[in-house]
């Protein structure tokens, strides 16, 4: 039980200090916080835990001469074990360094990350910080040479959509202060904050719909099942499919990279042999503007739902379908999320999923053609 | 007379050795190349210039106290002369240093810059280096700042899509051998490389199919005229139309910014009174856009030519005649010229402009409807 001489501060009783050492006790969670957003450690913390003077940190971290084996190996350790990074660019910039927040995206041609991209910009701007993007191409390593880079150059802070599902290098970054959101799909093996639409509801949805105009034979055109996104939307397809007790033929679902030409091929192979899906559902804008074009030659009509909204899809013949996930509500969310990182009012990390709103445009609601 | 001995290399008789001081003499032309893409100024050649030691510039550069006024003021001098940056990320990371270069959008959400964008970065991954981009969202002071922002951060090059008609602000990051390149509109006031596409010959050549057409009466509704393309492009609806002989008429004028709003109330006070336009030239594809969603709910038919292809374009009703640019071509020949520069090949900036197509879909073939 803790008397008040006991506790560091009346008005937080998560803080106590230990009577015999003096120590401030502070609960594993908050602990963890002060971890994870903290100041950065300083070369002088480095020195502290090597038990060297600054000068030889000084000569460790510049690859300057004069330093035995056994002191070098027990600075880097010290290193390591802080997670210092020299902080160059804030030295140079100092008498006017502008923040900056960096953004990883995984294609730059790829229109639902446009709102995205630009809510983050906006929320960026409103706290005075520049936004720096880049993309990762959908390759992990790539998007980790990225991320790094973006700490080299000193960001503040990460808005990441990840391709990888490994982000385990960026726990030294992290906990030497910078600020991190995963956004559009989740972190793989940290803890950190995640804004996500809710695909696997998104998808059950529109799959529910279209049984509900009466489809069965439904066909599921996704992207690589590695993708978090993709695999939910085809496990909402699988929920709204076993629901409404049709059993899936696996020649009706196709995943892989969404190029055009791989679309295509797919949604042709459906729509032949002796029993051809009546409807299809596919799993991003990408591929819903192909599926869109090959339906357009098709001599039958075939109903249509496509995960996100997509520009004009309203003006198309029938109009398209879609589940419409509110991208610049992600994009937003997830920045002032990050921010508010930054200014140390957010502590715990958590996932927050974005709801998915069913756009009837006329496609989806086609009755099956046989 | 040059002779061999006074010859410095005598594979290359551009450059020369003066008999009486041994001093180099390099012509102009090469000379400039140097000072444009050569190696960045060393904290050395400050010291040389000021007439101080080493120690002093790096006092001065780090703020340390211990310097004079007056040295200080020296040092000052010669970094701005020799157009000297400290060169920190580089330290840092120089046991595997990413190179990088970056790009300055002008709208993260048009959907024109994702080919052009995906271009840079396939280009700059094939030299090994990281694309960072960031947006000036039209404005030249933000433009700057990320312009600058980038360049403290490191990059060895910028694409820049220049929001601002002042770029004298790049010319000392130019001088300490920052590559650069502008794309979509030319550089203002200094002397770079630029790659455009004719705005002016494609929108004249959008204007005569309307013309052929049998059109007269024509509209024009484009982005902000202080934007290059967008005056271009007007240029070439009044070279076409002269050509034709037709007096334009200014109520069929209209420029501003490419929101909603403002296009769908400049294309319906074209589209009424007593002698209404019967075709539109869309100045851009943001622009061609709301054109289209108003003309679905326009009784009479109404011809259009839009400025740049966009996606699903040939799948509307009817199918949307552009004037389509070469947005990856922009790209990709920008980020080549930037690696050009950096690789030390390319010496005399230029200026390219690549050709436009017109690609006759229906909506530009439709008769005047009176």
């Amino acid at each position: 039980m803790l008397d008040a001489t006991s506790s560091y501060n009346p008005m937080d009783r998560r803080i106590t200090v230990d009577d015999r050492t003096g120590q401030r006790i502070v609960p594993d969670t908050a602990r963890r916080s002060e971890n994870r957003y903290g100041n950065r450690p300083t070369m002088k913390d480095v020195a502290a835990r090597a038990g060297v003077g600054l000068k030889t940190v000084s000569r460790v971290v510049n690859g300057e001469s004069g330093v035995t084996p056994d002191t070098e190996r027990r600075v880097q350790e010290a290193i390591e074990a802080l997670g210092f990074r020299r902080n160059d660019s804030a030295r140079v910039l100092r008498k006017g360094r502008t923040a900056s927040v960096g953004l990883v995206l995984e294609d730059l041609a790829d229109p639902f990350y446009g709102p995205l991209s630009r809510a983050v910009e906006e929320v960026a701007r409103a706290h005075g910080a520049l936004l720096i993007n880049g993309s990762s191409a959908e390759d992990p390593d790539r998007e980790q040479e990225l991320v790094l880079a973006l700490c080299a150059r000193r960001v503040d802070g990460l808005v990441v959509i990840p391709a990888g599902d490994d982000h385990r290098y960026l726990e030294p970054e992290i906990k030497a202060g910078v600020a991190t959101v995963f956004v559009d799909r989740p972190a793989g093996r940290i803890d950190a904050d995640v804004v996500l639409s809710d695909s696997f509801g998104g998808a059950r949805d529109g799959i529910a719909h279209l049984i509900a105009h009466g489809h069965r034979r439904i066909g599921f055109i996704g992207d690589m099942p590695r993708i978090h996104t993709a695999a939910e939307r085809l496990r909402g397809y699988r929920a709204a499919m076993e629901d409404a007790g049709i059993p899936v033929e696996e020649s009706w679902i196709s995943l892989g990279v969404t190029d055009p030409e791989r679309v295509r091929r797919a949604a042709e192979e459906m729509l032949s042999g002796t029993t051809p899906v009546t409807a299809i559902f596919a799993g991003n804008n990408r591929v819903t503007v192909t599926v869109v074009r090959v339906l357009a030659e098709h001599d039958r009509p075939v109903a249509l739902v496509g995960f996100d909204d997509f520009e004009l899809a309203d003006l198309l013949d029938p109009g398209v379908t879609v589940i419409a996930q509110d991208a610049a509500a992600l994009g937003r969310t997830a920045a002032e999320r990050l921010f508010r990182q930054l200014d140390g009012s957010l502590i715990t990390p958590e996932r927050i999923e974005l709801p998915t709103r069913l756009i009837a445009r006329g496609s989806g609601e086609l009755a099956p053609a046989d």
